[in-house]
């Protein structure tokens, strides 16, 4: 209720600030006999620590996450899943400048007029630092999925400022930082992020989830529909300001006739709805694209004002990410993991009985 | 959790299926000591109701609701309200064309799927007819937030196939069927309406929806944002496939030094964040926008399948919304005030306490 | 959240006054392919109507319902099932003089408190009228969990006053109005009810409810625990104020040696348990036994304070249930099968994989 | 939804096994600005934990908690608390005895049939042991409340297998490890439970929790009253299987002119309701009864079966609580107190505009 859990069958809670003793979350509700253990989830936490790349902001974190609870001889029990990472890099640095400063475009005003109170270390609990739970959480669905449905879920750039990926080569998105399939563009990234960082500055940018292999029937009807879910787990992640499923904003200057995809004995002629008709899954890829902002703490000085109203300098020293857009592929690869299962097992719960679970094409 | 209810401290429970007996819902939360009566309720009804002018379907619809319960000498009690409205236009037609035919684009084939049977008559419950509902319930909402914090909310068409509306003058929104404010496009508007009607095609629309005067504060802090649950509430929306929050998209291709909105004594300089930060709103005019497919139902035959996996041909009699976008807005304008009017209330129920209610700025 | 709702993936959401318009309910989360009409629900609701005999309320209800979406070709279709039962027997009655006046162990002072303000007609929300659409419900989920999983639910009288029944001949129990399956207390019963009626005073109650037939493995094993959720629904039924499970009460003064059920390749030894251990539930047949306190509403005059909080007279006039436990059998096996059907969808929803669904006894 | 999370604005949620690296909890939802520190949190830790008397388990448990997020400067903060108890008793024994058999009266047999896998050592999940963090969060819930609103929330024997509390005087309550306010009887207590011990046995126990100084308005009306859900949180103690609330099962033999609690311009005139009325507290003082049954590990053999359904011994050896009952006591205070904050908040969520929050009495 309180915004820190999620999903309804299969949720997660997490706990945690940036500079605080460490992060954690507990899974509630995974079905027992998953063979699970830390080092599945360590390959996602990995691919989202800071620090890989010059790309990247330089904080030191392992990441190194610990299963407390919930897996007995190697398998899941259906107990809730303790998961606990330690903050290394939790130096106690001066804080003087901004402790009653509102930096722009970050949460500092608006958790201070919510409670009336906030630990402004590093964002505190509104730090992009809180996604490692989730991105944690998500490898335990996402190995669920695979192995008990053939769900594969993969994450890609699609834009970054004005560079447009034109098409995507899997085997290439995992080999650059960019997380980017266009074997052309990537020196063009290299060069286009080099001069932003020169600068001080930051860039938003865009990306493309897909999840195929998911059968058709997940997801409910009215409100909680799987497309509408997907958006508000991606609108959820820190930074995202858009949500698109199948065409997107793209229908806006379609006809009817083009739209919609018919369907024959061989299965669907194209896929404009991204795999949901009705807020349920059709079993067609699913596909989603959403729009991050640019990161909001950067060199260049701004405007703001202090707790007490007054004029104040907000100065950010320090490297930070240039486009926090590149380590968000695999925390959007995790939230749509967990609406994912968590519509498996809804669907299971109420509709176990249906006549014929084989689709029809 | 079968998807039939909205929020979570202010529920919306809806029932009723195209043509079935009727349409109901149950709204649960409700504050006492809100003057309420089906007045305050019909004229958004009114606005949503099919047959108002030649762009939208000619189904007879008066939608009168009835207050069944909850409200006592023109009070609301705090117990729940009983919304009910009589379905008049529900002659007994010849469905056997469509009883085991998939219509593309519809959820027929999904729902099909998911439950191993369907009503197939107009839809059943995946028709929009249901949001007759939600419309009666937001229409609670925005009372009580408009009375209690004096929040408007109001929306607009943003663009309709490849018009685009450039500038909005408010006071022209509600005069036309268009829900345009700008004078010169709605010629064009009829102009090119009345060529997708006659060509038995249909087309996409974008809206806009704006909610002014609601204080900072509101908004749950990683999951359940405020941002994200409006996202949720728009995208369940039939027909919705895209929402954006502020700049949405264009962020993509914005410098950090570009999108940041500063803050000075005398306010925010821009409002690119379009009134949420952290999922958390600012005080600034929450702004939403989204992408609705043009309409499935279209008179251009088209190929799909039966039941049984078996090519049926697609033939769509009488006259349907050539661009469900039109009638949206009500119902846009309806599900963010669901969403406010619950943030409003669990900022009371967590944060009552908090030291400062005024805003710094 | 507001406690009009009940069930977390079957749910029951009622709405309604004792002296309003109608009752509703909404039935969420029903599995597709269940026949059903208002005829599978209207002999639990005769069953709990009044004026069936004359040791009840002469208040005249037909309680009729009626089905109004959510069963297509008589089968549900998992889509929400809303119920109407209108009210019958809501003249305009003189209100006037308890209008202000808190009736004693009724909750007419508490509503004022929580609400500021109530709708005094006849206890509005409060009443035990609102119990028909648990009623109705609940006839659902037995008919499913009959169908579904052989589960039979069940109840009768166990004691009235100083009455005790001693042996339950289930044959007999829907053969008295005292739900009473011990043939030699029924005169007693009668004799001591007369009494009763005759003082213009009340008496309590307690009940038996039991269901058989249920597979081990239903309930959570921490919060959600099937005793503990039989507790909360059985407690909150009007005038409950005990509940025990297997033994209850009786266990203070047992030695584990006693209590505990020993287990042989043949089955359980014992039922000191009622069916639950460690919140799941065991397949031994559940037992639960509840107490319900005197109907409130009396002829003796009592003392009481008006909204002002200044002496008032409490003049109760026509006839009341002398013993609201009479009525009450059928809404506690009603209660009993809401929470069962949750479970057995919220254990397929986890569990439905586990290797051996087949009871090792 | 899989039971491992309690209430719904002030939530619990626990992870942890008896014999795994350590127990957990978050809470979510507890206001800001509470000062909250590792030293409130452990006096109730340490009333619960094992070895303070011969007449509990002989296990060392420091259960010395950490508050890892959640609290700034010694303040929470409206963010989630993350707690933290690591095992240290955590030693690699032989469980090959018990690794296949179900112990009677333990949740053995049935967590089995639920999720086809268990963790056996030392009951898993099922111990006792979890309720380390219902302690652990009630004491936060414990502290809010007597701050914000003057509650006080204390627990008592009341009857222990046939010896009964015949009055207690709370200053002698916590003076004795059988938490009995009633001095004669503690020499009494002593060598029955010594005598127990020595037979190898166990024995049930009756416990009282009251509640004062909590105003009137707090619960739902329907479903969530506060005694259904006091009787849920109460039921969900291990071993619990009876609830009462004020009169319990003593209303079953009262007329309704002797229950009825009378009002007066100076207050109510009795407390047979034990404070709620309606679901809703009146402000009279709440009290809650409960029954536990005797420990289930007891050194007399037992029939049972192991996981094949063959006949299996089951031998307990080490020492056990003689009985459970004796460590209850701040398990069922802090229960209560999870209950009572869940409930103030939501009444703040709903009913924070009702005019008169000042009780007429």
């Amino acid at each position: 209720m309180s915004g820190n859990t999620f999903g309804k069958l299969f949720t997660v809670t997490t706990f945690g600030e940036s500079h605080g003793q460490g992060l954690g979350c507990i899974i509630d509700g995974c079905p027992p006999g998953l063979a699970l253990s830390a080092a599945d989830l360590q390959p996602d936490l990995d691919r989202r620590k800071p620090g890989t790349s010059r790309f990247t902001t330089q904080r030191k974190e392992p990441d190194e996450v610990q299963i407390l609870s919930g897996v007995f001889e190697g398998e899941t029990t259906g107990t809730p899943i303790g998961l606990l990472i330690m903050n290394a890099d939790q130096k106690s640095k001066d804080y003087s400048k901004i402790k009653d400063v509102f930096r722009p475009a970050h949460a500092d005003y608006t958790y201070q007029q919510k409670y009336g109170v906030r630990d402004y270390r590093g964002g505190g609990r509104s730090s992009a630092r809180e996604t490692a739970m989730r991105v944690a959480a998500g490898a335990v669905a996402k190995k669920w999925l695979a192995e008990r449905y053939g769900v594969r879920i993969r994450g890609c750039l699609s834009a970054l400022g004005p560079l447009q990926v034109t098409d995507t080569d899997w085997d290439l998105v995992e080999t650059n930082p960019f997380f980017c399939g266009d074997a052309q563009l990537i020196p063009e990234l290299e060069s286009f992020m080099t001069q932003i960082r020169r600068e001080g500055d930051s860039i938003g940018a865009k990306l493309e989830i897909i999840a195929d292999g998911l059968p058709p029937g997940w997801g409910e009807p009215i409100f909680d529909r799987l497309d509408a879910e997907i958006a508000s787990a991606m609108m959820g992640i820190n930074a995202v300001k858009g949500v698109e499923i199948g065409d997107g904003f793209d229908v806006v200057n379609q006809r009817g006739s083009e739209h919609r995809d018919e369907l024959t004995p061989a299965g669907f002629l194209s896929n404009h709805a991204g795999g949901v008709l009705g807020g349920i899954s059709s079993g067609q890829p699913l596909t989603v694209k959403i729009a991050l902002k640019p990161t909001s703490s950067i060199q260049v000085p701004g405007q703001s004002i202090d707790v007490n109203g007054e004029v104040a300098d907000v100065i950010t020293t320090g490297r930070h990410d240039p486009c926090v857009g590149l380590r968000a592929v695999p925390i959007a690869e995790a939230m749509l993991a967990l609406v994912l299962m968590d519509h498996a097992l809804r669907q299971r719960g109420q509709n176990a009985d249906v006549a014929s679970p084989t689709p029809v094409i």
